[in-house]
């Protein structure tokens, strides 16, 4: 049985794990950065231990003074929330040499998940669709159209070595194709130094849709439904919902994605709590793209709707204990929407704005969640990420969860730093946002039609 | 249709309003005392008017001032709240004559249910059941021992004039009786100038559950399940909760109270939302007390279990729209408890605490609810009743609800003032409380068990 948790994270989600446990009557260790010492989430933990300066490197990624903590403390398990070490196979080894439970899946698990190959090739197998491509690199131009017409237009041509969107050309035909697959092949050589591309499907104006799964260490999986990701500003999720209101019209193809959902966790051989990633056409046809093997931010909006505390559900599924319930048991009676809060000022292209926070008051009554750790006189570290907070809001349909996400943002009191507050009250005033119509590309549309400088 | 609506109130159901006007679309106008210039619905609100000096009989007791406000702003609503002027069946009639909407029952009928006697004959009439008693006041020795047998033993006696539990005695057979006769009589005469008694059923060690009731304009009704708000210290609710544990183990009882709550909905001749108040004795018997022709404190854990906004639902029905539901839609999934937060000390014979309120921090995330009018810097003043906010915490059971309630409970910062945040932690662990089985005798006995000087 478990009796004390250590918390291998900072923020909200570490103080989120410390109610968890506070609610199971676990003990919780908190670990902390010397940037930290305020924090909320130390001071509710039952015991503290400062693990370095205050660089994340210096700190909460330093596994090997995490798990000394957690000997010294006499931990039976850790948590390792998002981001940091959650996904990191290696600490998750770490820990299972050491006979300390990670809570979330085996350290093989998340290693067939981590690497992008092998993860596609599993699904494939597994039936899963992915996104259709080449198999590896191409370099033969013949080769290569001839790959393009199979996987049908308009694709996407990817360096081997890129990321962050440099050496990606889309191509809608052939001619098209053959001019930016040498571009695409050049910039790659200049940018990597490595020319190899690959070739993919391009999905136009996706929606970015996935699936909240749980899978106990008695083999029964169960999926939560899906969370509508797609308000996203740079790949970095801004606003997510539950239900998705494009599988509200569409109800076979939220059937489909779900024993998908299922399908590829087993294919994962998994443990816990996870999430599988899809992108979404207009027309329907969905693509898995990764599975996150840890608690997401997002995961609130799915414990509002379907009623279930998921980081309760990793703690219990880490101690051995089955499933409570069946998938007919899950059901889904409201709408939810999450707005990340991020210390951020939209008028300066979002840049950070670390600070002391004044007077701070939070939105309350029915409806409304706030999950932060931040207080009056809080001061925000400029070492980590800028959320300081999640404000979920929701009702009994998609229309009441906006009207009071945009009443719970107007009456937010965050004095002395800039925030994206008044970006999500434009977007939860706006016309296209309300009728459920964002895809991946909204947010640069939206920002278009509204610039940024106009949110202060 | 409603557009403006005054609200005539304070602290946290002023705020509470506001937030459903907001959701709603409807301006607010905010009536104030001198004394909560610094209240957060007068900063919220649309506009504010100041109504006179911090007492109450100076600001919002004033009905014509308030009347005089809402001409001045041109509001089409007047929300009472609950406490003030609720109630006042005056105040109702002069809304009414001024064309300004009172949102609430009619005049008639706040004054046939305020009047107990025309209240109780009224129930008996409809086939609701009443604690049997005597009608009216019995002067006769010899009458009031028949009258005695004939309610069955045990009984109290009850001046006339009397109120607060003076001139009160039980008697539970004929020579107690004879002996509690006389003393009560002696008694009244004595604190009242007037001898009058009345005799009543003794309900022993009962149980306070109430119905929240809905009735539109157009003559539909529904009740949206119980609360039992048995916690009390002298006579004053301190928790409560949805579902009644006594109910869920007697289902019958709870079908037999719930057509019984519509019954009596339908003899009051009633419109809006109000409440059925019952005692029910050990055996399952349940006797009509009152009717509550406003919003109740306590409405928020009805909110949480069925997810219906019931202040959203008063101000639909006062703009004539037919309820959007039947009884049979109404469901009931979740279990919410209710902590009241007053500015009082325990350890003071529960004293006024007023003052300024150093850091505030409230408890979030998951199943918790927070509705309160008080932040940071924030100055209670000592005008008016010492609640502060209420915590409200919710689960899929009863046991998680309470485990969340205490884990909340817990995470409360609020400094400079003393409140029942330690009594609610003590009660959350309570085995009694726990087991569902607290009667309005139960904070007797726990204050005995656990001496109120310990709660800091």
């Amino acid at each position: 049985m478990i009796q004390k948790i250590l918390i291998a994270n900072r923020g909200e989600i570490a103080l989120r794990i410390v109610r968890a446990c506070r609610e199971l009557g676990i003990k919780t260790l908190a670990v902390y950065s010397e940037a930290d010492v305020q924090s909320l989430h130390v001071q509710l933990a039952d015991e503290a231990i400062c693990i370095g300066g205050p660089r994340s490197d210096e700190s909460y990624l330093k596994a090997d003074r995490i798990i000394a903590a957690a000997e010294i403390a006499d931990v039976d398990a850790i948590h390792p929330g998002y981001g940091f070490l959650s996904e990191n196979a290696d600490f998750a080894e770490q820990c299972e040499s050491c006979n300390i439970k990670f809570i979330g899946p085996s350290s093989a698990s998340i290693r067939k998940m981590g690497d992008k190959a092998i993860a596609k090739d599993t699904m494939r197998k597994a039936g899963v669709p992915i996104v259709p491509g080449s198999d590896g690199p191409i370099d033969d131009e013949t080769d290569a159209v001839k790959t393009a017409r199979k996987i049908g237009y308009p694709v996407i041509i990817k360096a081997v070595a890129g990321g962050g969107g440099r050496g990606m050309r889309i191509a809608h035909n052939d001619i098209s194709f053959a001019k930016e697959f040498h571009v695409a092949r050049n910039e790659a050589q200049k940018a990597f130094g490595n020319g190899s591309v690959y070739i993919e499907k391009y999905v136009e104006k996706p929606r970015h849709i996935e699936f909240q799964v749980l899978a106990d260490q008695h083999g029964k999986i169960v999926h939560l439904g899906e969370r509508d990701c797609s308000v996203q500003r740079r790949h970095q999720k801004l606003i997510e919902e539950a239900p998705s209101p494009f599988l509200t019209a569409n109800p076979a193809l939220r059937k489909a994605m779900g024993k998908a959902a299922i399908k590829a966790t087993e294919a994962a051989d998994y443990e816990g709590a996870g999430t599988i990633e899809f992108l979404v056409d207009a027309k329907g046809n969905f693509y898995f793209i990764e599975m996150n093997t840890r608690i997401q931010v997002e995961h609130p909006v799915t414990e509002e709707v379907t009623g279930i505390d998921l980081i309760k559900q990793q703690i219990l599924i880490a101690n051995g204990e089955p499933l409570g319930f069946d998938q007919k048991d899950i059901t889904f009676e409201r709408h939810a929407i999450e707005c990340r809060i991020n210390a951020e000022d939209p008028a300066r292209n979002f840049a950070p704005s670390p600070g002391t926070i004044g007077l701070y008051y939070a939105p309350g009554g029915h409806g409304v969640r706030v999950d932060s750790h931040i207080y009056s006189g809080y001061q925000i570290p400029p070492y980590y990420d800028s959320m300081i907070g999640k404000l979920i809001c929701y009702g009994s349909t998609r229309q009441i969860a906006i009207e009071r996400a945009f009443r719970a943002l107007n009456e937010y009191l965050i004095r002395g730093i800039k925030t994206t507050i008044p970006l999500h009250k434009a977007i939860m005033a706006d016309p296209i946002f309300k009728e459920g119509k964002a895809t991946t590309a909204y947010m640069e549309d939206f920002l278009t039609r509204n610039p940024p400088e106009g949110f202060v």
